[in-house]
């Protein structure tokens, strides 16, 4: 991998002072920066090759259609999937697992279902199943046993047996944790037990190599904007006979076959299920974060995270008074840890002061976190272009703070 | 209003070339092309001041959600509402429609009530309120009259008290037919009927003077990327006591109050219907085409687009065998037609080849256009940046291509 000396540059707004101190941008779990390859990426295609996609017959609207297709396609290729029809935008992981379950609620699950999920799931991989318990869907959960995100998985068998179980939605790293679950090894359990499959890759996708063929899910589920491209884009990956049985989500145009007053039918997967103008400049967005990681190395990425993870949380255990969340190996890059007696919201505050930008809250972890005890954690998370020194940076900060609070 | 030859250079897309003539961009129905400023304006956003929106405690996201949310106050006063949180952000008019037609068939409309349409919407508006129809609610139709898009909104009375009508959406300008319906009178109507009223803006938001206050409506919906906005985000504005009694509509992180594993609760809205990390680059270039359209003035955009339509349409209206659809009066920039014995879409091409940029097809008014006794037609639509002589090349290529097939 480049240096992260040198990557930073590619990233404009990581240039910045913040308190008079160097940014130290830690919060990549809730979004990424921008390269200025995807920036130029965007504005290209807007100056260049914009109209609306897939209706025009002219010129420019045929260049915009293929720029959008084209991004489909190197989605397709980056996850690895059979064909781009199993590529499926939406605004982002939140919009693409709800789209599943509404779909999945009125085709694939029937009255009396069981949806299994853990108690580790971000709130968007949570409450969209939730909303199909007005369907007779019962959810089910697997415990987290331990605050280093511990799942015995062998517990599936049984609770699939007993309760009906017919589809395993988990996330592949947990976001509150860094906790990163063996998704391979759970998806071929699934399968074995027939039992349908979603990946959360909200946090894995662009972070690490991300295979749908090895890993072997039904559907997965990630959004553009944690790893570099745009906001507003994601996509929904599903294998393609399955897409086939699900009903339409959104519904408008694009994504009917004919439409007559009193009913309308509908195109196949995936336009089906992208009713409106899409978010064109997203999708060119994503495809330009995908080349630029791909040129970086993933493997180097994941590499680099977890190090910077697993170096930040042996530095501040050291720190009195510190509780560190997580899996002790094999970390992604993500710590998240409270102090004795200061409130997270007031650390993350302090660390601000030094220039260095934690989240404090609950992650979209309600669940897990008052399962802890907690209402809210610090958390700093990492990307290809962040420094031992901002890790150093951090130990010390915590450090100050802390004996800021012990007067 | 600047003169549009100035305006022009403001967008980088329209200085190209098209076959070997000067681009003119006359699918302005479909999308509007990007001003500088707005791309200057999201472009600045991602490499000075972007982070995660709302649940952010450094100095970084709290800037990003100081801009996201000062974009939903510009929303906000562009349309006058009476507050921001009336102010949704969307994908665009079809998600907006969605999520209404969703929630309100779980709220404000029971079993057994009716929606009235009218037969000139756009499949974004008639599509959605079908999927309502597995809940027990019938959609019923105001006819148009002829090809001009008259509609006889005296049969509301009628209608709604015949058949327990609850919604009427419609409208504001036919994308087919460049009908401009009376708004304001249309929501006065419907409200002394005591009927919840919806109007689709697509084609008149960043069009023309755009009011929820003189309209009087309850609900409105129109994309951003019809009037010089990124794509990927538009606008859902309700009124504040109706968006407090619907339910959410896609769920997940952001738009929750509290969560636990078998039940969550809400937040007020808007962020009740904006799950997940919102479009918030294009929130930004929202309200920087806000501003942009602003400055040249809507009063005069309006009355060019119309103005350029109106000579486009009495000029072709010479051309031997030409059918124009749309009203003789007070017609928006939109002209639609067809070509005696040739197809729409071989017209189209023609007049690609002459550097002009037209749609052909059923512009998502299958059922009108299915009425007309046709499947498509050749649609020109303009905005600030068009010229006369644009129109000019229009008519003499119609009577070029007429020309070519009569042999």
């Amino acid at each position: 991998m480049r240096p992260p000396e040198e990557l930073r540059s590619d990233f404009p707004a990581l240039s910045q002072a913040a308190h008079g101190h160097p940014l130290a941008y830690l919060d990549n779990a809730a979004t990424t920066q921008k390269p200025r390859a995807v920036l130029d990426a965007v504005r290209s295609f807007y100056e260049k090759d914009y109209a609306n996609v897939h209706r025009g017959l002219y010129d420019l609207s045929v260049r915009a259609t293929e720029a959008f297709e084209s991004s489909r396609r190197r989605v397709a290729d980056f996850l690895e999937a059979a064909s781009p029809e199993e590529i499926i935008f939406t605004r982002g992981t939140t919009e693409a697992i709800n789209l599943l379950a509404s779909s999945a609620g009125r085709s694939l699950l029937q009255h009396g279902d069981g949806v299994l999920l853990t108690e580790m799931e971000h709130h968007a991989n949570l409450v969209p199943w939730q909303m199909l318990r007005s369907l007779g869907i019962r959810l089910h959960f697997l415990p987290v046993d331990d605050e280093q995100g511990t799942i015995d998985w062998n517990r599936v068998e049984e609770i699939a047996k007993k309760h009906r179980i017919r589809l395993l939605a988990f996330t592949h790293v947990s976001n509150s944790l860094g906790k990163v679950n063996p998704a391979a090894e759970i998806c071929a359990r699934a399968r074995s037990l027939g039992l349908l499959s979603l990946v959360d890759a909200a946090q894995s996708a662009g972070h690490q190599h991300l295979s749908v063929r090895e890993i072997g899910c039904d559907f997965l589920a990630f959004s553009g904007h944690k790893m570099c491209a745009p906001t507003g884009i994601g996509v929904l990956y599903g294998r393609q006979e399955l897409l086939d049985l699900l009903p339409p989500y959104q519904t408008g145009g694009e994504m009917i076959a004919e439409v007559r007053l009193d009913q309308s039918s509908w195109k196949s997967p995936p336009h089906r299920f992208e009713a409106g103008t899409p978010n064109i400049g997203g999708a060119i967005g994503l495809r330009a974060a995908i080349d630029y990681l791909q040129t970086v190395g993933l493997d180097a990425v994941e590499k680099h995270t977890a190090s910077l993870a697993s170096y930040a949380a042996s530095g501040l255990a050291s720190i009195p008074g510190i509780r560190i969340l997580g899996p002790r190996n094999h970390r992604a890059g993500i710590v998240s840890f409270v102090l004795d007696k200061v409130h997270a919201h007031d650390l993350v505050a302090f660390l601000d002061q030094e220039g260095l930008a934690l989240r404090a809250g609950d992650h979209c972890n309600q669940p897990l976190l008052r399962k802890f005890g907690l209402a809210a954690t610090a958390r700093a998370s990492f990307y290809l272009y962040n420094l031992r020194e901002e890790v150093d940076r951090l130990i010390e900060a915590v450090e100050k703070t802390r004996r800021y609070f012990a007067g």
